[in-house]
């Protein structure tokens, strides 16, 4: 069996592999493009496992991030955020190796890449069609105009990109699939609007990939959560229990009896603080799983959840007749809120079988020479 | 002028440097220990500028982190965390090297230390004296003779190990005094009623060590984020503005007029996602400050803020006849909420003269090859 003797990010190779496969596939029977976003796991060992469901275009959110995948053999890599135009001499290094997909949402920035990109690379316009981040607001037709003029040069105009942002804070299928259609159906009036030959349309968001069956009128989905999902997409109603794909298995340190806590070894530093919000208002950054054989993860534990984190303890709240069973050096599985977040904050992860996946954030192992 | 391209977490190293000069005066003053909690910077090289101060005794938050400064060469570290002891051989390894010194709560713990750790560890036992996260309660007599029962074998038992975590909610000087001078005074008590010739008393936490002139009656004070503060340790009253040695800078991606809103490359992936709540009751997550020269920052920029932050988006408040005066491609200061999960997050350092400063958490520069 198995040793862990640290927090660490168990992932279920095969659970992410079928959710990597049910989205292709998804994309395939709709007509549109796969690119998915590589913000959720950035570690090549599992863009492989991309490449081998036929995926060879995805999507970034960092210029690092986009380094990190070009160096591990990607050459149509998107970055999904609006350009950061400090950033040139980088973006040169990659347009002159990779096909490089750019976005942005201002003349300015559009002005700027004519200007001074050297190699050829493509240019989205971030349309806000209505989560309200960032963006363009898909019907302000003249800004979008000027943005247009300004992509010349080295750049050309490929398409609007957008992001339903604001699927993640619904509950409800059917609301996700409402914003979905008003959201699709606002950025192809944009895109009437521009009476242009060619304009790709690129959405993002994983409850709304998740839940809609067949992707109408865009180009491309850009989903990236959905390979491992989490508490929040389940809450969400973007996947089922059995769908998530990671779990966060920690030690526990101590035991609190008389106060129905655990303190484990995972915190700030590991969870992240992003949290759920329980009946009663208060937040909450996990939630116990029963725990097999120290690397299988069942149902949740009723009334066992992470109730707190400072930088490395976190607290369990956990119940009476559970709590007895539990001793000092025993492992608890916990599902994170945000996969994102924690894998991020992870840097490593193992796979149920025992296998180390590194990634972009990985620091060497320990040694004291 | 220095060239920023991307979110950079600034160090002032003449504000750190004074702040480390400044607890290390004040421990000599009360005749204490000064034994600096290192989970706030991490970093080998400002560990040097503790050395330069006359430390040679640190805390730390994680056998990684003992590791890490074991390595640089430190040699007497506490780990500062109920100890995991899952991790035994890591322990092992440790406890050959350095003079180790180990926190416990549970007979349990101590019992499984004593039978096999096979070089010597110190032994603390932590005590909860009026937080409630972790340790034995400051009255439980009983429970702590249980555990110094089981000290023995290669352990030996040290003293008495609090946080004051509870000064973290506080906003007025004096309180936080009183908590300090009630809780000296409980773990005194649990000193007293032990009835050994030698008990050392350990305590830690920034607001109280920096609020307070004179310890007395305690061995050792271990503050950590006292090194760099930030907005929260400033609204705390444990630092004045100028003792703040921390800021970020972030790149101005798009500015939204309308809203007053502008989008900055800087996101829960830079900051994380702890926060302050305003009047309102709405969370922040960063104060906008003046910028000069790139790497010098002044005063609050009123009505500036940040007001959310998704993974590498975040979105500032700004007042609008300041908008008008920023441009895409602008820097913009920070200083963040939290400076342990911010420096935890962002893996490395700059100077404000311009040099860089790697943790534990560095990851190679970026390339293409």
């Amino acid at each position: 069996m198995l040793k862990i003797t640290k927090p660490t990010l168990l992932v279920d190779e095969s659970i992410a592999k079928t959710n990597i496969q049910a989205m292709a596939k998804k994309a395939v029977e709709s007509g549109v493009e796969f690119r998915p976003h590589f913000k959720t796991h950035f570690s090549h060992e599992i863009g492989d496992w991309y490449r081998a469901a036929g995926v060879d275009k995805i999507t970034v959110s960092s210029i690092d991030m986009a380094f990190y995948f070009a160096k591990n053999g990607w050459r149509d890599i998107t970055i999904a955020f609006p350009c950061n135009i400090l950033e040139i001499d980088a973006l040169n290094t990659l347009a002159k190796n990779i096909q490089l997909n750019l976005v942005v949402e201002s003349p300015e920035s559009a002005r700027y890449l004519s200007q001074h990109l050297s190699h050829p690379a493509a240019v989205f316009i971030k349309i806000d069609t209505g989560y309200g981040r960032a963006g363009v607001r898909w019907d302000s037709t003249s800004q979008i105009h000027s943005i247009i003029e300004e992509v010349k040069q080295k750049t050309y105009f490929k398409g609007l990109l957008t992001h339903f942002g604001h699927t993640y804070k619904e509950h409800n299928e059917e609301t996700i699939r409402q914003i979905h259609q008003s959201e699709v159906q606002r950025i192809n009036e944009t895109k009437e609007s521009l009476d242009l030959a060619e304009v790709e349309i690129s959405i993002g968001d994983t409850p709304s990939c998740s839940v809609v069956q067949k992707f109408d009128k865009v180009h491309e989905i850009r989903p990236g959560n959905f390979i491992f999902y989490d508490l929040m997409q389940y809450k969400i109603g973007s996947c089922a229990w059995n769908q998530i794909a990671v779990c966060m298995v920690c030690p526990v340190v101590a035991i609190h009896q008389g106060k129905n806590e655990i303190v484990i070894h995972g915190g700030a530093v590991h969870f992240s603080k992003d949290h759920l919000l329980d009946k009663h208002a208060n937040p909450y950054y996990g939630q116990v799983v029963e725990l097999k054989e120290t690397t299988h993860w069942g149902d949740a534990v009723e009334g066992a959840f992470l109730k707190s984190v400072s930088q490395e303890h976190g607290v369990l709240s956990y119940p009476t007749h559970l709590i007895e069973q539990l001793a000092v050096g025993d492992l608890v599985g916990i599902i994170p809120v945000h996969s994102c977040l924690t894998a991020n904050l992870m840097k490593d992860y193992l796979t149920v079988s025992g296998r180390k996946i590194t990634t972009m954030n990985s620091v060497p192992e320990r040694s004291l020479h």
